[in-house]
């Protein structure tokens, strides 16, 4: 089934009547030309591999014609438009996934660009998903099966213009979404390269989609994952983007204050400069979401096949708050407080994400628009969400401790929180917010998959302060 | 007289009786150990050079005991202290070389790090400083002759940290003064490499400089060259770093909106951002100096001798507004105002910068502390500069025409300014207005030295809107 190419092979694959000639030197990989959910039903083309002189980046597009257009996409007009090609940075990832499935359900052609590299990572520091997750290939096959839709897959590094100027020129995209980013904040503070890696990387790779959006498909709308953790804990409100400021008798509407507290939120930090000065310099129009912290692992979409699941982290560096809490309940380990606990922040349903982005695509900013959105319904505390899953772990029978450890990280734990999330609302988000039934769903989930949690990633390995010069070796 | 070495040799230079073993594996370079002043009377050590393993830099230390001690320096309190050991990283350009000699001077141990990469650029784009400028050696040995003061040298790149971590456990600096970045805004702006490039190495090298200080001299105060630029052109008035703000009837001091206006002025911006978060979690203390636009080229120190003389920037990419008018004036080239004129910037004298630099070492942050201030003396609209020069050009007798050009930058050419800048004065600054006598001085100057002007450098050739992704070549 699944074929190992070695570092000097390549592919070509022909699809949409035209060959794709796309090879790469990166490290070998593993892909499966079959189908890959028994219940297939759609016919797939012949891939043909053929071994060409090895350049710089795979590409493997994994196309069809499609047997069925969906609903078409609804502008914020109303009216039905041709469906959008719209391409997501970081697709094989969390939310990335769950977003070209929900976008792809929807209608919109969808083409995923991603080097993989989240993949990496867990086998370097020994993480792995709670879930069981496919290869991107197989998922994206399994997709075909079950929907007759297809999903273009570009494997290659945004960092390497390159690249990224062949996906651009081979897809077209009409929309970005990029989550492409090194998108933990513990990571990018386990060690000096780590961090260098993290600004290097997100800064990098977001100035490269900016060029080539403005060099090759300037009328494409970026839709830009920022977070919330770029604004800080402010002792005022805080506003979507920008903030009117009267001083000294004048008034002027101003980008908000950032307060980043990571190297990885710096690298949002530093990502919406970029963006907001090419929209004004070369009239980009771009959307940039300030998401909270995303909870949950099913959408629509990731729940119609196993082989469609989501990641599911609950380590110490990449998993969030809800999700880890979930996890420790269920395997009876307390659940681990950073600090006092009063630290306050925005939290959505991963439902909301993909929901959010496509509102996002659905009513593009202007040219030249730099627009931000907060994407969050609710806020809680770290004390709230730890109160909330003692309940429903109780309902289920679980005996939930809670402990308080050393805070690893630098930040206030008792401050004013309060921040603003109302235009994706207005733009019509109909939120799922935290309820009894998601939570006893999320852990039965965790329940389900129990034998597979490693308690020893549990716990938070990560300090802001002793972060050091020298790579740090992870080992068994 | 000067030697050059192969990438595979290497230096090993004795001097403050210990042995510095200091290779390199960069491009080749030459360097006399040779007196570089006709009226030398100090005595040099004799430099061995012994061939060894390549390795990844070269840290060349030109160092002798130091025949006197000039006045200790003062604390803000008044007392006097032991002198202070100050790396002045950029030491080499226009800003950096007039700092470390004021701060020899005026009896700090100094030692310029500089990975000479200015002096590239100029050979790449095929520019030239107005002023002939000498080798960094040959001004390093000529100010040991004519003062007695040894300044330590190291040359190699700060984004390579094992060449940085060598230069801090070698000289083990007590304040860094930062100004070893990519300093042009349209060098930033000519292609996307350079953009890539101009992030790159500032952010980069900055994160490297601040991992430094944290591993090997926590107690190292970082005095940050940043730029007013950072602010844009709000239409409120620009305080020192930080605004209060009331907003529905609660208030914070938070980071002053950020508005820059290239990739160079971005970077300045990241740099700010990731520094006072540095300060917060691990208690580095530091100065970011919001420097206006420099003029002049004189200060006390160069002006001793003409292998000390600075190097004069007129070209269209990295000379500045005042400078290039004089220059302008002096060859009988209209001056070039960008639009409508109306842009307005602070200014200073190079002398100022100097004094101000050595004020924030003198009074250095607290540990913790991100301090900024805004370092420039007056304001002035492109239009007002241009007409001071028409009216001093006039009193020598030249005929000052000037003409509109468009504008090649992005930028508001009409717009409120009015930028706060009383935290260094309070800190004992004495400015040097702008003067008739120094513009006098300063047409004098390029009057001068006009027949190394090269006519064809001194229009725009960067536009903002016009960048692409491709590497511009420049020919001759």
């Amino acid at each position: 089934m699944a074929q190992l190419l070695s570092s000097s092979s390549s592919l070509t694959i022909f699809s949409r009547n035209k060959p794709y000639l796309k090879p790469f030197n990166q490290c070998s990989m593993s892909f499966s030309t079959s189908a890959a959910c028994n219940n297939s039903t759609y016919p797939f083309r012949k891939l043909f591999l053929q071994r060409q002189k090895p350049r710089k980046s795979l590409v493997l597009q994994v196309s069809a014609v499609s047997t069925s257009i969906e609903t078409p996409v609804q502008t914020s007009s109303g009216e039905p438009s041709k469906p959008q090609r719209v391409m997501v940075i970081g697709g094989d990832g969390y939310c990335g996934w769950a977003t070209a499935l929900h976008l792809s359900k929807k209608g919109y052609e969808v083409a995923i660009v991603d080097n993989l590299i989240r993949r990496l990572f867990d086998h370097q520091l020994g993480l792995d998903s709670l879930t069981p997750i496919s290869s991107i290939q197989n998922r994206i096959h399994c997709w075909k099966s079950l929907t007759g839709k297809s999903i273009e897959l570009y494997i290659g590094d945004i960092c390497d213009f390159e690249f990224l100027t062949e996906t651009f020129k081979s897809f077209e995209p009409d929309a970005v979404v990029h989550f492409g980013e090194q998108r933990s904040a513990p990571y990018s503070m386990i060690d000096r390269p780590r961090a260098v890696f993290t600004q290097q990387n997100n800064v990098i790779g977001t100035l490269n989609v900016l060029f080539a959006i403005k060099e090759f498909r300037e009328q494409c709308h970026l839709v830009k994952l920022g977070t919330m953790g770029e604004y800080g804990t402010p002792n005022i409100d805080i506003e979507e983007g920008y903030i009117t400021i009267t001083h000294n008798g004048r008034t002027d509407t101003l980008p908000y204050p950032k307060q980043a507290s990571s190297f990885y939120h710096l690298s949002k930090v530093h990502d919406s400069h970029n963006i907001a000065f090419t929209c004004k310099a070369w009239g980009i129009r771009a959307t940039d979401l300030n998401q909270g912290v995303v909870y949950g692992v099913r959408t629509d979409e990731t729940a119609m096949h196993e082989e469609l699941c989501n990641r599911f982290d609950y380590d110490g560096i990449f998993g969030t708050a809800l999700n880890r809490f979930c996890v420790q309940a269920a395997v009876g380990h307390p659940l681990t407080v950073y600090g006092k606990g009063g630290q306050t922040r925005g939290y959505l349903d991963i439902r909301d994400t993909v929901q959010c982005v496509e509102l996002a695509i659905a009513n593009p900013a202007n040219p030249g628009e730099f627009r931000v959105f907060n994407q969050f319904t609710e806020q809680f505390s770290v004390n709230q969400l730890a109160a909330l899953v003692t309940k429903a772990g109780g309902k289920l029978g679980l005996n939930v401790e809670t402990i308080t450890v050393p805070n690893p990280r630098v930040e206030a734990e008792e401050h004013y929180y309060n921040a603003k999330h109302t235009k994706l609302v207005e733009l019509g988000l109909k939120p799922h917010l935290l309820s009894d039934s998601l939570l006893d769903s999320l852990l039965n989930f965790a329940i389900q998959y129990k034998d597979r949690v490693d308690r020893k990633q549990i716990m938070p390995s990560v300090s802001w302060r002793k972060i050091g010069v020298k790579p740090k070796t992870v080992t068994a």
